[in-house]
């Protein structure tokens, strides 16, 4: 069985400040046509970061669901930038922190039925104070420490709602030698 | 310290098969303005089902990316659904199986920067034949049978690429007594 399409044309329908949407018309592997909405992203880094046995996390006011989330540091790849250092830059800004000691974990996409966006997530535990004041202007968000034997319970209240974050305390469950 | 934005204008700008765009005009905690792009979503099911020792997972081409991904089955809220007959609809058909023990683990944003998408994810280890055909005829997806005690290795590889899956794959190395 074969599963892929056939793109037979693309057309832009709009382009915004973050994203671009396409309208994809497509040939099905039966020889049927049919049509598919994507929604181009550049793409987004986030950051599990330990420190001192606590897990450093962000408050933030979603507009989207117009909501306070509970979510690890993170933030979209800027034109022009390695995501390597976009996780540093979004660390920073977000928490007042860098490292010199920062780990790759993996990629994922997060709404592949019509959403090209995908999340490399990093891993470190040795931040540093920041000296640099790099808040972005548009950005208020306030920090949170769990401590690494609380992760689970706070998993289980279902108090962290955002799919990144919840990957990656439960990869830190899994992965316990990395929790000090 | 506020986080809140305060809502001053909505415009859609975009209406399509799936998805809507809009512009939401907002005043940020420090009375700046800004605007945000945001995706309205009807939201999704996944389900994570285990039969005989072995966890369901369907190959499935994502014309996003045009890429094949290893996925849980899923699918997109139809309106009027709740999400409980949504699940059960989705995985009859892309999985020909049914149930009729199926529980909600939790839900999650997906992107929450830019889009309201909400997944539901459940969980059934009670899975039956089901009678019918039921296929979505624009649907070509291929069943994957993985053994509990593989799933470790599939993560590590990196061969699931698909956070709502990941997710679900880790819970049940979490909750292992799930497993069979």
């Amino acid at each position: 069985m074969t599963f892929e399409e056939r793109t037979l044309q693309k057309e832009e329908i709009y382009s915004g400040r973050i994203i671009t949407v396409e309208k994809h018309d497509v040939e099905l592997p039966n020889g049927h046509r049919t049509t598919r909405e994507i929604v181009k992203h550049p793409g987004a880094v986030a950051v599990l970061a330990v420190h001192e046995g606590k897990v450093l996390l962000i408050k933030q006011f979603r507009q989207a669901m117009e909501e306070v989330l509970i979510e690890v540091p993170a933030g979209k790849v800027e034109q022009g930038e390695t995501r390597d250092y976009t996780a540093l830059r979004e660390l920073e800004e977000e928490t007042g922190y860098t490292t010199d000691d920062i780990t790759h974990l993996y990629d994922f996409y997060v709404s592949p039925g019509f959403c090209d966006e995908l999340i490399s997530l990093y891993y470190t535990d040795q931040l540093i104070p920041s000296d640099e004041l790099t808040a972005d202007d548009d950005e208020f968000v306030e920090k949170m420490w769990v401590p690494v034997d609380k992760v689970k319970q706070l998993l289980q209240s279902n108090q962290v709602r955002d799919a990144k974050t919840m990957l990656a305390l439960q990869y830190l469950l899994l992965n316990c030698n990395h929790s000090n």
